[in-house]
């Protein structure tokens, strides 16, 4: 998950220290044995996927909101694995009961996607022709492939229409592709800190930190677990390159600034600002905890994310199929997915005519700011909720009375 | 040096494609057997600088111009070194006839730093205690060091003041040391694209940079060369990452955008945009020519520099001993050194009460722009440079009358 220590913001909601969190939480896991035909043009014949809910599913299924996660996330959204827990699931911030993602409202959702590490068939699950992990040979996911496997959970959890689909980051283009794939199974899609495709420069990011696990001695061609080995050096290279990207220049400069760790500088090669060991820090945390072969799928699936690219790269026409309400979210000091690239994503439906709330939050946590409750990010996040919920309500009615 | 193969701007020098080279230089070698004391404590007992001078010195030494390089450049700044030499120096687009830096009317001096690997003494040289290459125990320089070095050099070379002290990025900061530790021994101090003092995120990327070196198992604690190895893959890395920051997000999007190599994704995790084969050609370039030992020592350069910490923080005060005129330039798409960085430096400045022109130059090609002979830059540069000549000019005939 995208790291939450950068400190605390100004605007944060005032009432969520007084909030319950949704308390102990069980993982569970869905069998599937329907072939997965996948965008690289293989298939995936067998495959499980792990997730959590939170919350009540209500009668009619209409308040069903599924949680899409980005690269480096997982299924435990919220809530505590145990009484032990030190720490809940990654967007607890935004999801509980009271909270932007009210679970006494809401049916929540949150599964770790296919070719993850945290449950979900992956590199580390047993590949059935060879009878050893799959590791590098896993199929590379496209964000279709995922919302697709997304759909099926979907069926199994009686769920026809989700009232929202939302995501930050990664998370935030699975959103937009539900709206494009299957429009009639969403009322609201909300991208948030999300882009309509990379660019240049964030393929390049993604690149060296490809090269650093590629590369590592540990890495033996993605098949280090066969050789009893693994590529942390590398992992932890590629985090602490991420982790820059995930925060701002002056959320950097106001937490770390020139902090020095010991007070004078060492002329020598190891640690001397604050910053240099916060970094080494954070991606040796990482890199004992992910794989490294899902940290290249999740990368590449970032990479390949365009869906304007099947429609003449008009973003506008590719959204014309989308029916969804839209909630688009970006933040101010976010420069991994900078608000111009949000931008990119609104005008692109308000050509295509469809129903569109932008946000831009001023926030200095840079890219990581979507995990926040940040006030008016929290208002306008269960706002939108909230309207999805009277619509599905009315739409309900309708129904009835026919 | 900083790579200049970034696509050709709109608005360069119309003239530039006329105007001949310097032609075939020699670089020469100062020996040097007056011991250095360095910041970091450690002294140089005995020391060699590599570098070459354009154009002729006048009979009052009053034209000599120091370049100064930033992290990767070295002496070779103009000119060719062979008739087969298929690239001049580093900054021949600025230095030359006609040029920018007028090799008509200045001597133009430039040097290979110590601690740098083209020449001047540093990590591949011998020490002389051991008979073996110093490696990684060559001392840390800081900029102040090199300004020291540079000033001996000027001694030998018979100029008692400079006309300008001219660099860009970490050159730049050279150019500030030298207006604060010899306020009488230059005219004038150019700080191009530059800063006061690295961010937390700029040490954040040196830190990775650095790692992505250490970690490299062909490292063996910088005793590479002892070992007959080299850690070719950590210095790679660094060169990709450090290529990114040099570059604009712009610039990239326009020159590579998600272009593909092949025409089709690949679903594995090799090459698939343009961009990425582009950077792998740079890192694979580059660690073939450069010291990981230097690469390091650069970084750490880079990192310690901030003058303003001997005075309180207070840059203004720092800067209140400088007597030189300053020109500070940046480019509108730098984020590696941004054009707020520079105005810190201007604003200390006119709080000092100095002669300072500033430019914020509109160029898309980041950091790298100080390199190409864009107009309006060109136009102040050498600007700047007459009008100090024409002081020296006035200065030479008052101490003529009098």
């Amino acid at each position: 998950m995208t790291d939450q220590n950068t400190g605390q913001p100004a605007d944060l909601d005032p009432d969520h220290g007084k909030v319950r969190s949704v308390g102990i939480v069980e993982p569970q896991v869905m069998t599937f044995d329907e072939p997965l035909p996948l965008r690289s043009g293989r298939t995936l014949d067998h495959y499980e996927l792990v997730y959590e809910t939170y919350g009540e599913l209500n009668e009619s299924a209409s308040n069903a909101i599924l949680i899409c996660h980005a690269l480096s996330g997982h299924h435990h959204a919220a809530g505590y694995h145990s009484e032990q827990d030190s720490k809940p699931g990654w967007w607890d911030a935004c999801i509980g009961p009271g909270k932007a993602i009210d679970t006494e409202r809401y049916f929540v959702v949150s599964l770790n996607n296919l070719g993850g590490c945290h449950g979900s068939t992956g590199p580390q699950s047993i590949n059935p022709d060879t009878g050893k992990q799959w590791g590098p040979d896993f199929p590379v996911m496209a964000v279709r492939d995922w919302v697709k496997s997304q759909a099926r959970l979907a069926d199994r959890l009686g769920i026809e229409c989700w009232l929202a689909v939302v995501g930050g980051s990664l998370g935030g283009m699975q959103a937009l592709r539900w709206s494009i794939d299957y429009p009639d199974r969403l009322r609201g899609a909300a991208a948030i800190a999300s882009a309509p495709k990379l660019t240049a420069q964030n393929i390049a990011f993604n690149e060296v930190a490809r090269q650093a696990i590629i590369n590592d001695p540990s890495f033996h061609h993605g098949h280090y677990a066969e050789h009893g080995d693994y590529p942390k050096q590398g992992l932890m290279l590629a985090r602490m390159l991420g982790h820059i990207t995930y925060l701002s220049d002056a959320g950097m400069r106001e937490k770390f600034g020139r902090d020095l760790k010991t007070g004078t500088l060492s002329f020598d090669y190891d640690v001397d600002f604050q910053v240099e060991s916060y970094l080494r820090h954070q991606g040796e945390n990482f890199s004992s905890t992910f794989d490294a072969n899902t940290y290249l799928l999740m990368t590449k699936a970032l990479d390949y994310f365009d869906p304007a690219a099947d429609h003449d790269h008009d973003l506008a026409r590719c959204l014309a199929q989308a029916k969804a309400r839209f909630l688009v979210v970006a933040f101010s000091t976010d420069w991994r997915f900078a608000p111009e690239r949000s931008e990119e994503i609104v005008n692109a439906l308000i050509h295509a005519g469809k129903d569109v709330s932008y946000l831009e939050i001023d926030a200095p946590q840079g890219h990581d700011a979507f995990l926040f409750p940040i006030k008016p990010y929290v208002r306008a996040l269960s706002g939108f909720l909230a309207r999805l919920t009277e619509e599905a309500e009315q739409a309900s009615e309708v129904t009835h009375a026919g």
